[in-house]
């Protein structure tokens, strides 16, 4: 086998030089496998929230058309990175092989099932065949082969929890755990999107860690979303809103808090223009943490300046250390949560 | 007088009910005063540094055609919001005019210079004519009106100062007064871009902050703008690189560090795809400052968690309490940045 590069350089082809992330097209030729690269047989495809609500309205909801375009992203790029959206998602599949470098060194052998816990956006995929979408929980069945580089993360699947439930949490695993390590007991959080996948594990997390001193308060859209949430009963109040208007949701803000705003807000939301509401909610010396992949980096830097606000604003990072754990110990903390991911996830 | 609304959300015009800054038009009629805006008599424009090397690129460096992309850009929406960039800049000019529900309660009068510290993505421009572009500096002067909002900082101009010298520095105030709040002693500093303006100050700020237990490392693209750090002397390492290669430039931030790495790294390039290097010439438990509106927020958060680095990713925020004090007072301490401002941006 030949040596590869950690990062996965050698299946970079154009431009040359780059990351696979940047790269506009990598070597999927699954033929050859590199001594520190582990070849995955793919069952399913869960792909980002952003990506799928992106691929969704440009296909006019039809699944041949959605066939088409993921089809036609792979064959353009070796990797299910979407055009638009730049974003990607993960993927479930059983270990076929692994490169000799990495044998026994790691805690892998064929056979065990796994989630990657990187983007699809830089893992070398090949698709055979599309089976079944399932696009009311932004995943596709496939017949197909990845590539996982050697400084890639994955999470091996519990055998107590349904595949696709595993499979669905994972895939927003990062922002419950920052959640976690970001709200002090007494702090006010707004979680706007609160009642989406992402929202309603950081919800929990957030009540966990403000405590009974801390405030916190959920957005949703939906009139769904916001039942959903009530009934959880992790939050202080429970609202609906549109976070692309902030004056309404300031104003809303205002009367929650008594004026005071959020110390910290974070933002779930997989559509533009959420940054401002988000600023102007939360306080002058706040955080806001942007775990939307919708999220603009000019549109957040300019708003805050433009409102002359000091607010400290995380792009977020869908990696944190012990992330899976931490998400998948809420599923078995919560019987609320595990039920109602069961109920929305399981295939 | 009308009564406007903090915000300047009276002076959208399309769509409605957002602020002025995702606004696509805005109301530029001078004629009418609401009773909290501030009329400016326009001077100077310090366009930012991303839009305006994209409208170089654009206009091919032509004076006429960047004359008229900029009065397009006005006449389309308002404001010289970039539609490539989405960024602005600020403006120097002087107090025409004070709405009546602010006069008195503001400490400005009538014929005061000011810049304004909001961005121009947001400000109500007129432009009447445009008199002179000054490419090497960003700045263009003008005949022109501006309106700045109740919301809106603004910073007067000091008198022993030139005042091209302080729109200058103004315009990357808060990549100094950002510096300063986040380096700690005994930090390792990498600067990406440390040989332009915002990078200096920064570097200024590193050095003075991080003392004599840390380590500022400097890196520039230009031999011309290495050579220039280097002179400064704040840097104990200064080394040329190409920010869009990552492979390069992590070996030579290995060998400069012993393979630690920066605990804070601060990004200030004006060009797209810079994400990466950020990344990985980090602590994984380090923080990176994108300052740069060349960032893209969907490459930044993938990258991350592409290489399973848990790095804390932070949008620069233009603004931050006293950032012009900060900034103006940088100068004032040091002889060899105010005499490099001199010989850079007095006209």
């Amino acid at each position: 086998m030949q040596p590869g590069n950690k990062y996965g350089l050698h299946r970079v082809i154009e431009p040359k030089g780059v990351l696979p992330q940047p790269a506009n097209k990598i070597d999927n030729n699954m033929d050859i496998l590199y001594d520190n690269e582990i070849l995955i047989d793919v069952q399913t495809l869960n792909v980002d929230s952003a990506s799928f609500t992106q691929i969704k309205e440009q296909s006019g909801g039809d699944h041949d058309k959605i066939r088409e375009i993921m089809l036609d992203n792979v064959a353009k790029q070796g990797k299910h990175r979407n055009p638009v959206t730049g974003s990607g998602g993960m993927l479930l599949g059983t270990v076929e092989k692994i490169g000799s470098a990495l044998e026994g060194k790691i805690d892998l052998k064929p056979g065990d099932k796994i989630a990657t816990l990187v983007s699809l956006s830089l893992t070398p995929l090949r698709i055979d065949k599309i089976k079944e979408i399932r696009d009311d929980i932004d995943q596709v069945d496939i017949d197909g082969k990845a590539i996982l580089f050697e400084s890639g993360i994955y999470a091996k699947i519990p055998t107590n929890i349904p595949e696709s439930v595993v499979l669905s949490a994972l895939d927003v695993a990062g922002a419950p755990a920052q959640t976690a390590k970001l709200v002090k007991p007494g702090d006010t959080v707004l979680i706007i999107g609160a009642g989406g996948k992402s929202g309603v594990l950081c919800a929990y997390e957030a009540r966990k860690r403000a405590g009974v001193t801390g405030t916190v308060i959920g957005m949703c859209h939906s009139q769904r979303s916001t039942d959903r949430l009530k009934a959880l009963g992790f939050c202080d109040h429970v609202f609906s809103g549109d976070a692309t208007q902030p004056v309404e949701v300031l104003k809303k803000m205002e009367e929650l808090t008594g004026g005071e705003m959020a110390d910290i807000t974070i933002n779930n939301v997989n559509i533009p223009d959420t940054e401002m509401t988000s600023i102007l909610c939360t306080k002058d010396t706040g955080l806001v943490y942007f775990f939307s992949m919708a999220t603009s980096f000019t549109k957040a830097a300019l708003g805050a300046e433009g409102v002359g606000s000091d607010v400290t604003m995380i792009i977020g990072n869908g990696y944190t250390k012990d992330h899976a754990e931490i998400t998948l110990a809420i599923l078995e903390e919560s019987k609320e949560l595990m039920d109602l991911f069961l109920k929305l996830y399981s295939n």
